[in-house]
């Protein structure tokens, strides 16, 4: 799909290279030191489909980039309990650098409640509330949702001016909108979060030198949502019924008031999954020199 | 001080009696049950005047309300130790329902490393970096910053409707800005958090239907950030020369235009104190609760 004049298209597949290749050099100066760093998947997803399409590009980038990736299928009959089993122990294995947990989850477990059982250290998808609580406070340490944090690496890599600009974010779950919001803020920018009973949602998008997309709305934002010269990140991903993914963002709308947008694929998505791996390299860079200085 | 026609003074010191009226109410069922609801506060502040006030009208307030308050001097020699391991204490001490570490903190502890030694449970004050995860991540248990939750219980108190109004929150710490964002998301109001680095500050707060001034500078919001019909919290309390406190609010300034404010003092200080024992009595009847179910 072209874009019509005006918006510039990230490429979001060259930034998540350009990230990879820095998770690339980081885990070959570990395996120098005798370290394979290693991120695992508790996976209770049971055949889902689209979880599975998903950890087959994890484990294919991890493999790219030098990082083991041990996929760990939870037997559903086990119920919460077999997955939380499996993370704590995970957490404890000193041979794993960094634990995520596979949605969809066993009905009856939280994302919560699951994320609680991975140790912060290991929580490279800032699944653990604890991990959430110590990027709003500041702190150093926690990882961010990779989701949320390659938003920032998006704009980072694009040059795109934070510090004192109008933000908004269109969206406030725990796993982007509110974990964008609070990276955004940390960057100066001034931040604004919208959501379902946001009233005037274009009117107030319009604010924005950056709009953030993370409704999971396919289509929702559109011309009169952007405002000239914005620069619009489309973290929306949503299956639709002809198998195809759709952004929030409808892009041959914004696309000639925008100054540079993401595309729905190969914007946000390659990003994230390169940013997990930057922050699975780190948690295993991290584990090193704690162990060095102790 | 009189306020000039146009904004409706708020009378915090009316809504806390009513809130202490509710801990009371909470604590005598408690001391019914044989159990004394009891905060204990920790003071490593080696005689800090205004640390002495605050404490002292805790301590009255409390005794007031049928709850009980420990205020436990922490010997400044000690160092951090001293301070942390009163905290773990404290936090593991049954009797005990809400900790709190009274500032200012011995050099070298921060905010974060105490309030992560006072049990989710007990953190009444919101403290432990845990405690604003569980908030940020919408999940209950956890208690929020006794200032944050202040100030929705005024709006609350006031009627003012938050849900898709716009809310914007000067100032992004993690005892109040924050905190109150994370409320007033959770209120369903679209929020912006305005900081030091926010660009043209009066025209992003004249947006505000609710106005939240947290900035910690006398005067920072006058005429010109007011929308007509605004609310105006004015959180900021800072001593000024003469010794007085004085509001991030230039109240004669705001009156003609605002609908409400709060006055300081007699406003959002009052509120806080009281929703502290509040949030103590509900955490002992919590521990009650769970004492009896298990």
């Amino acid at each position: 799909m072209s874009t019509p004049p005006g918006a510039r298209r990230i490429d979001g597949r060259a930034i998540a290279a350009r990230l990879r290749a820095q998770a690339a050099e980081v885990a070959s100066a570990l395996r120098e030191r005798g370290v394979q760093p290693l991120l695992a998947v508790a996976d209770p997803t049971a055949g889902d489909e689209g979880a599975a399409w998903y950890m087959r590009s994890i484990s294919r980038a991890a493999e790219q980039t030098g990082i083991g990736c041990q996929i760990h299928p939870v037997d559903p009959a086990g119920g919460q309990e077999a997955v939380t089993s499996l993370l704590t122990r995970l957490s404890g294995d000193p041979a794993v650098h960094g634990v995520i947990c596979q949605a969809p989850l066993p009905p009856g477990l939280t994302a919560a409640a699951a994320g609680g059982c991975i140790a912060v250290a290991k929580d490279v998808d800032g699944a653990n509330p604890a991990s959430l609580g110590q990027l709003a406070a500041g702190l150093g340490g926690a990882f961010a949702p990779a989701t949320a944090a390659a938003v920032i690496e998006i704009l980072r890599a694009e040059g795109v001016p934070l510090e004192g600009r109008r933000a908004v974010v269109v969206g406030r779950s725990t796993v982007v909108g509110k974990p964008v919001a609070l990276l955004l803020l940390a960057e100066n920018a001034t931040v604004t979060v919208c959501h379902s009973r946001t009233a005037g949602l274009a009117a107030v998008c319009r604010e924005a030198d950056v709009l953030v997309a993370a409704a999971g709305r396919p289509g929702l934002i559109g011309a009169a949502h952007v405002a000239p010269g914005a620069v619009v990140i489309d973290v929306g991903i949503t299956a639709t019924p002809g198998g195809v993914m759709a952004g929030d963002v409808d892009e041959a709308a914004v696309a000639p008031a925008a100054a540079a947008l993401t595309p729905v694929p190969g914007g946000v998505g390659p990003v994230t999954t390169a940013q997990l791996l930057r922050q699975t390299a780190a948690a295993a860079w991290r584990a090193e020199t704690s162990r060095i200085q102790s």
